[in-house]
C-alpha cells in the first residue's frame, strides 16, 4: 500500500521538481491559500469506459472530470492525489502510455500531482482522483445558492457526451463528438471567473442535463421551468426525442449555473469578451418540481433525466 | 459519475451537520490552516482484505491505514474523501454495516468525511481515503530529513501485522492479533505530538520494519545499522526466522522515527509520561545500505525486506 510503488519511475516525472519529493513521501504540502476546495471522482474499466479506450486518452478524461467539478464552483485546479488500481494484464507499455497522457492533462490545467497509491487490482483498471482547487472568489459557488427567478444558463453546447458515447458503443469512429466521448472538452478555463462573479449556484453538466437542472434547482429550495428549444444542442434537432436523448445523455462537462436575472446583461457581456458561449435556457420558480417546456408550452418529462453509468 | 449517489442516505449520516451541505454539493471546503498534509490509501477485496472479512472492520481498516500515515508526519487527521467501487453482489445491508464501521472510526479520530465518489464497480469492492491532516510543527515530518547518528526508534510493538494476516488466513479464531488484522491498533494520538518535537524522519511500518527502515535511511541520505534483537516484538520469539518473519511481515501500523541522540533522553521522557512504548532500534549511519545485527554481531538480510500485497 505504499506510494506508487512499481510505478514511481513512471509517475515520478508528472511531480514538478520542487514536489518531487512529495512523491516519494507518505504525505504530500497542501499549498497553504484561503478558499481551498476538494473533489473526487473515480473511473472504472467497463463502467465509465471501455476496455479498449486508448489509455492516454482514459488519463486525460479522468483529469477533465475532476477540473470540471473545479472550474464549476468558480475555483481553479491545483493539486491532484492519484489511486491507481492497476491489473496484472496491463503492462509497461500500457503505464508509460497512461502516464503520458496524465501528464499532458495535468501540465495543460497547470495541476501538481502530489500525491498517489498503486495497488494491484484484480478486474480491470480503477482510477480515483482527488483534486484541490483554489477558489476565485471568497469561497465556491454551491449547489444550493440560487433564488427563484434566478436565470439558468449553460456554458457550451449540450449532448456532445450523448453522440460521442453512442458513437463509441456502435464503432462509428467518423462521429465529430468521439473525441468528446475520449476525452471531454471543458469549457475555457476564464468560465471559472464568470462563475465566480455571477453565480449564485452551479454545478457541471455530468449526469444528464434535465438531472443536474433539476438538482440544481432542488438544492436551492425551488423548482425549476427549462426551456428544451433554448437549449445549445452538440447537433441540430428536429424531434423532440432526439432533444430529449441529448438533454439526459449526460457526459457533458459543461458548466450549469443560476444568476440573478438583474445581472443577465453582465453575465452575457462577460461571457461575450471572453469569447465564452453562455446560453440561458430557463429560471428557477418558487414552486418546487422541474417543469419542461418545449415550442414555448409545457411538454412532459421522460422517464429518466440522466444516464445512469453500467445501469 | 455524481456524488455518492444511492448511497448518499448512508453516508451522509456520517458527515457532520456543519459540513452536511458539502455532502450533497460537487466540492467540499477545506478548513482554512497552515501545515495541511494530504495522504491516499486505497484497500482492494482479495489483494488487502479477504472476502469474508466483515465490512464494519473493512472500514475501519480504511480509516486507520490512512490515519498512520498522518500521525506519522506529526499530524492530526482532520477531513476525508471517500472512493467507494461498490460491486453489485453487495446489499444495503452491508452497505450499512460498511457506514457504521466508517463512521465509527472517523468520530474516533474527529475527522469530517467531506466528499466521495460512489461508483459502481464490476468485481469485489474498491476502497480509496484521501486524507487531509494538520501538522502540530511547522510541517510535516519527512521520511528523508535523517542525519547519520540519528537514533531509529520505533512506536508499539512490531509483528503483529503478520501475525494477524497468518491467524486470518489459517482460520486461527483464537489468536489474540487476528483483531490487528481486521483493525490495525494505532499508536495513541500522542505520537504525533512526540514526532512533531523530537523527529527529524519519520515513516509508518506498513510494509515490513526492515523494508521500511531502509526505505527512511535512503531517503535521508543515510544508511541504517538495526539491531532485531531490540526490536519489540508482539510476541516472544526464539529463532532468528521468526523475528525476520515478523520485521518483513508489514501492516504493523507503528511509527518509526529518527532523532537526534543528544534528544534520547528528551524522547523516552517525553514517551514514558504519555504513556506510549517508545524502543530504539537502530542507528542511521554514513555508509549506505541495511546492516542487520542479532546477538551483537551482523547477521545476513533476508531475501525480501517487506510483504508484497498480493504478490
Amino acid at each position: 500500500m505504499k506510494e506508487f510503488d512499481a510505478i514511481i519511475p513512471a509517475m515520478k516525472r508528472l511531480a514538478k521538481p520542487s514536489r518531487q519529493v512529495d512523491l516519494e513521501d507518505d504525505v504530500a504540502l497542501l499549498t497553504p491559500r484561503r478558499g481551498q476546495i476538494a473533489t473526487v471522482d473515480a473511473l472504472v474499466e467497463g463502467v465509465h469506459f471501455l476496455p479498449g479506450d486508448p489509455l492516454e486518452t482514459v488519463a486525460r478524461k479522468l483529469v477533465h472530470v475532476n477540473v470540471s467539478d473545479i472550474l464549476c464552483k468558480g475555483a481553479l485546479p491545483s493539486e491532484a492525489l492519484l489511486t491507481l488500481g492497476w491489473p496484472r494484464e496491463r503492462d509497461q507499455v500500457d503505464l508509460e502510455t497512461f502516464a503520458r497522457g496524465l501528464g499532458e492533462a495535468l501540465s495543460e490545467w497547470e495541476i501538481s500531482l502530489i500525491g498517489g497509491d498503486t495497488v494491484q487490482h484484480p478486474a480491470g483498471l480503477f482510477l480515483s482522483m482527488t483534486l484541490i482547487g483554489a477558489c476565485i472568489g471568497e469561497g465556491p459557488v454551491r449547489r444550493g445558492g440560487g433564488k427563484a427567478g434566478d436565470h439558468l444558463w449553460v456554458t457550451g453546447e449540450i449532448g456532445a457526451g450523448y453522440l460521442g458515447l453512442r458513437a463509441a458503443l456502435s464503432g462509428d469512429g467518423d462521429c465529430q463528438h468521439l473525441s468528446h466521448y475520449h476525452v471531454p472538452r471543458l469549457p475555457p478555463i476564464g468560465t471559472a471567473t464568470v462563475l465566480a462573479s455571477h453565480a449564485r449556484a452551479a454545478m457541471d453538466v455530468s449526469d444528464g442535463l434535465l438531472g443536474d437542472g433539476a438538482a440544481l434547482a432542488e438544492a436551492s429550495g425551488c423548482g425549476l421551468v427549462l426551456d428544451l428549444d433554448a437549449v445549445p444542442f452538440a447537433e441540430p434537432t428536429t424531434t423532440r426525442s432526439e432533444r430529449l436523448a441529448m438533454a439526459t445523455g449526460g457526459d457533458d462537462y459543461q458548466c450549469l449555473f443560476a444568476a440573478d436575472p438583474a445581472r443577465s446583461d453582465l453575465v452575457e457581456a462577460d461571457g461575450r469578451t471572453r469569447g465564452l458561449r453562455l446560453t440561458k435556457i430557463g429560471e428557477l420558480t418558487e414552486s418546487p418540481g422541474l417543469e419542461l417546456r418545449d415550442g414555448g408550452r409545457s411538454v412532459p418529462l421522460p422517464e429518466v433525466l440522466s444516464y445512469q453509468h453500467g445501469a
